[in-house]
């Protein structure tokens, strides 16, 4: 099946329809006539790497992200070697998909510790510590800032600008930045940073920011339309810097879970024709 | 009662016992040695001005904020008037009530809008047409920027460096800043942002992150130490502005509210002397 030109960047983070297995969302987004996946290694996991790129390869998708490294502010020095190890095998697996990033979220403060900034600081060398294993591999590192309403328990960096501060000490080919409208969307200089970041894009991610906010504030993400985002304003500013990467629909929400998969996949796609893919020129 | 010295500063902030009148909560700060409570206007509303101002000035408490004035976003030109005329209301209670500030809780985006950055724009422009009439009366407006997590629904002005853009408009003595440990805890510069806040910092008030996250985000509030924040560094920083003013504590939180006030007091007391009265010299 060809892809309708219209839905040819948009992608499917596996998260969106967390029910599906890979083989069920490779196919999900074929059907749909969507141009790429966002992989998750768990479910990766579960078929195996080889079978994964053979899944991927017969597929025609381009892998938009594999979700997820990072998870290194543990100031433990034995869980920060574990860490990287386990980062290191993600980015061996991001490699043989050929993933567009890989999408690192740091992680949050360690139980009893307080001290945010030097969370931040290990995040930060951790990454640097990757670097040369991602260049050797091709890969390219997204380091995700997370909206504060994560900051103390999965993702200590804050903003973009903040992202943006760690990433530029590195080549752009190396490190990126993940941009996730939920994080982002109210950032007060989100546009100037948009810019900023320029081609460190490596992924932009969507999803809605709702309220009342579920009450697992880690499934409080809606569908493009239903919050409080404006999408068209956020795209533009996305579209400017020239990032020419797939969309890819990240949405955590247990109603979304609930109901069939291939209907979500409908719903975001509809969404994203009204909402994004007019944004993009 | 005299107030132990070490309490002095030590403010009780209404909503921290939520269940108590302003007659009860008067009585309940002076029973503790407290030196000041934070008042709200609904509590206010309750007693009426003139019995307020007479019970405050025989319990010798300082004022340390009246809660509070803003939600001054609406598009709507009828709805941006009724807001001023509240403002200017809560602005007169102030002055009677010589309080050291005003809150000012900036609103949400309207119903169905999605464009952040003008109602960021009319929250400025808000403020500004408050400021004669604030100065006329002697009362300092105290911008409070709030948690993203309230972006939407409750505080567009989300970190302390965007109120600060705002308030270094006006005079010192006209607008200032509060700085709420919830609110501003993440954000990445923050030692810096109180550095540059300096005298405008109108209002100190603290409470805990916790984590997981309450089902109802406006009660997440937790008590200083339950939660994630680092009061010794937040609070030295605050000192080294020379910030002279009242630490106010202020939880909305709902299982504080189901427990005897006095004890909510008792604890709070306890937990600003271990946590942030050392750290104020």
């Amino acid at each position: 099946m060809t892809a309708p030109a219209a839905l040819s960047r948009l992608s499917l983070n596996q998260r969106t329809t967390a029910s599906w297995s890979l083989p069920e969302a490779v196919k999900g987004c074929v059907e749909a006539g969507l141009g790429a996946i966002g992989i998750w290694r768990e479910q990766l996991a579960e078929v195996g790497l080889d079978e994964a790129c053979r899944l991927v390869d017969e597929s025609g998708l381009r892998v938009s992200s594999l979700c997820r490294g990072g998870f290194f502010t543990s100031a433990d020095p034995a869980a920060a070697e574990a860490a990287e190890i386990n980062n290191r095998d993600a980015i061996n697996e991001a490699a043989a998909l050929n993933a567009a990033t890989l999408v690192l979220v740091p992680g949050g403060l360690p139980p009893g510790d307080r001290d945010l900034q030097a969370a931040r600081d290990r995040a930060a060398r951790a990454i640097e510590r990757l670097v040369p294993y991602a260049h050797d591999h091709g890969v390219n590192l997204g380091i995700e800032p997370m909206n504060p309403i994560y900051a103390a328990d999965r993702g200590v960096i804050s903003t973009l600008a903040q992202a943006l501060d760690i990433a530029e000490r590195f080549d752009a080919d190396n490190v990126g930045v993940v941009v996730d409208t939920f994080h982002l969307w109210w950032e007060p200089d989100i546009a100037d940073q948009l810019q900023r970041a320029g081609e460190r894009i490596v992924s932009y991610q969507i999803c809605d920011w709702i309220t009342p906010l579920p009450a697992d504030t880690l499934l409080a993400r809606g569908m493009m339309g239903d919050g409080h985002i404006d999408f068209p304003a956020f795209t533009r500013s996305v579209a400017q810097t020239g990032y020419p990467g797939d969309i890819e629909v990240e949405i955590f929400n247990a109603d979304l879970w609930a109901a069939p998969p291939a209907d979500v996949v409908a719903t975001m796609a509809e969404r994203y024709l009204e909402l994004v893919y007019p944004y993009l020129d």
